[in-house]
């Protein structure tokens, strides 16, 4: 398995990134990812009950729907709550955009991240579709990635290549976040490529695990958005053997997983404000869920994450926060090994002594800077 | 019901509070508060598996005694998360006082709050037990008071007067917050004397309910502390017919509640770094609990708190937190109504449309301040 810290779109995939005009700074803020050929679909998205337009819309598509071709997504505004406006913009940005290539409106998936209730200025999006197809290119990734950028101060893009067989497959990802990050999920957009051959059931169950390891796996500040949505598309151009279980299947979930995760730190990474990345490994848990629980605990305590921040080893307040939540956490058990807060990059072990489970959460300190930009933004 | 925002013992209790030298900067750290004769106490407590010794003890003697007669408290050091010495500090600590007094220790309660995970340094409190004996005062509320503060910046009291018949009773009650402020509570200790003559039954009820609205309804970083502890002293002294239930047991309950209150507001304006005062008033939930939850949501959402610091008004994140404790709200049903951002005290009020249940619940902007003062805490 080769890894690449940039983008290499697998065959038969194109991107574009453009300015249409929603961000004030003039920066790229529209997004476009096409298929030549139509593709299978997977996603995951965001479980708050209030949901940004572009969800819905998508979640219809993809019921109503086996086959996508273009996903369109902008920043600098989630188009979300402000009542039925945003769902017709939604509509009416897939429909432009499906008319302008040729396809089935419903061949289309919709994403948006910025601001919540205001207005989506549909206008300009649609102003902005001809051009953003125009530079659709092989080449485009990079330009997509920064168009999809909010607080987000670099481009997060991800590689990864197999073989299954003498035929050689690409996984690519990129990814937005840097607030409002929780597991399940968090203002997070990621879209991810893949040349692979693969079954609609095989591709979805490969998704949620490599999901549950990576973007359910971190957390900045234990909000949760509208907006997050995982888009994958699978378009077959490898032309390996069909990947629907066994060894195949555990290679390519395998090879998702690591592109998920290198974005998903990357995403705690340039988290709002941050000055630390932090690793927090539950160990020697009754269970699974119990294991995550306990470190999402930790990850979400602002007193934890203070502290990091002031380099201060004040063990108590993990021992705490891993206390409260119901854990059953027998003090005598409970063992916490910290490395030196000195360090930009910060290991958190924590041991229940309770069975054979484990976690590992990755998540930021908590900073003035990040006040500054959440105070400010709007 | 007469109220009064300043100390007044009830008949036959004194308190006193002075420096014993756990405080590096001299400022009083150890109060005793002390009925003359034998109360009925009715307590709550943290529900952290990590609890501080204090609490355990505390817990230990409530269970195989029935009548009190004193509380030693000390600040700066919480005496939890240390081994086995933890209980054994505690156990010294109580047996020492109570010697001094000529109880047994089973009637003595214990309680601590400040640093977690360093050693209380015991010598320090049996040294200072014979001074915060001789300093026992009907007029020593306020010293005591001042001598459980950590990082609040004023001491927090409060009194009720009201008549059952002929005769008046007394609840006056002090506390202190500042941080690790999370309802089911928070590094909240809160010492309530009353001298009504009411069964351990109808204490205990009335104190379930106060807590329930007041300090199990206000939240500051969602952090949840291992010494949270709010006891209740009940002597008798004032003579009136037996509170049992009925019209009787509801002044009660309404008078503890209003301490309760009164204190808990008190907490959350005096929250650390905070620049806000924030009620949020949830209405027409299917339920209470689903109320509170999704107060609680809104209150503990740090890009909502670092929203209302900004004055900034981003109302996305009030739907959005609101959105994502799985209360079914519908979008269309949700109404949000914010005050003006420019005051010191905020109202917030969410509508879901749902049912006919409501909760309150407070809290605090986050700043850089709560930053600052919980990165160099230690």
């Amino acid at each position: 398995m080769k890894t690449y810290k940039k983008g290499i779109l697998p065959v038969g995939f194109k991107a574009s990134g453009i300015s249409c005009g929603l961000k004030r700074s003039g920066k790229p803020d529209l997004a476009l990812f096409f298929s030549e050929n139509p593709a299978l679909a997977s996603c995951v998205f965001t479980t708050n009950d209030i949901l940004a337009a572009p969800v819905v819309l998508s979640k219809a598509h993809l019921k109503n729907n086996s086959s996508f071709q273009a996903i369109i997504a902008n920043s600098a505004n989630a188009n979300c709550f402000t009542g039925s406006a945003a769902l017709k913009d939604a509509g009416e940005t897939a429909r432009v955009l499906a008319k302008a290539l040729g396809l089935r409106k419903e061949c289309v998936l919709v994403a948006s991240t910025g601001i919540i209730g205001k207005r989506l200025p549909v206008l300009k999006i649609k102003r902005g579709i001809p051009e953003v197809i125009k530079k659709l290119s092989s080449q485009g990734i990079d330009k997509a990635a920064k168009a999809i950028m909010t607080t987000d101060t670099f481009a997060k893009i991800f590689s990864v290549k197999f073989n299954v067989g003498a035929k050689e497959i690409t996984v690519c990802g990129v990814a937005k976040g840097a607030g409002m990050i929780a597991p399940n999920m968090a203002t997070l957009l990621s879209f991810i490529f893949t040349d692979a051959q693969i079954s609609q059931g095989a591709l979805n169950k490969a998704l949620k695990q490599a999901v549950d390891v990576s973007f359910n796996s971190i957390t900045v500040d234990g909000c949760m958005s509208t907006n997050d949505s995982v888009m994958l598309l699978a378009n077959a151009k490898a032309g390996n053997p069909l990947i629907n279980q066994g060894k195949n299947l555990n290679l390519f979930t395998q090879a998702l997983s690591l592109v998920c995760l290198e974005l998903a730190k990357m995403i705690v990474r340039d988290a709002e404000g941050a000055s630390k990345f932090i690793k927090i490994t539950v160990k020697s848990a009754r269970d699974q869920k119990t294991a995550k629980a306990v470190a999402l605990n930790i990850a979400n305590s602002n007193l934890f994450k203070t502290a990091v921040y002031g380099e201060n080893p004040n063990f108590g307040r993990i021992a705490s926060a891993a206390g409260s939540c119901g854990a059953g956490i027998k003090e005598g058990n409970l063992k916490i090994k910290v490395s030196s807060l000195k360090k930009k990059d910060i290991d958190v072990e924590v041991s229940l002594n309770q069975g054979n489970s484990g976690a590992v959460v990755y998540t930021s300190d908590l900073t003035p800077e990040y006040i500054k930009i959440n105070a400010e933004y709007n």
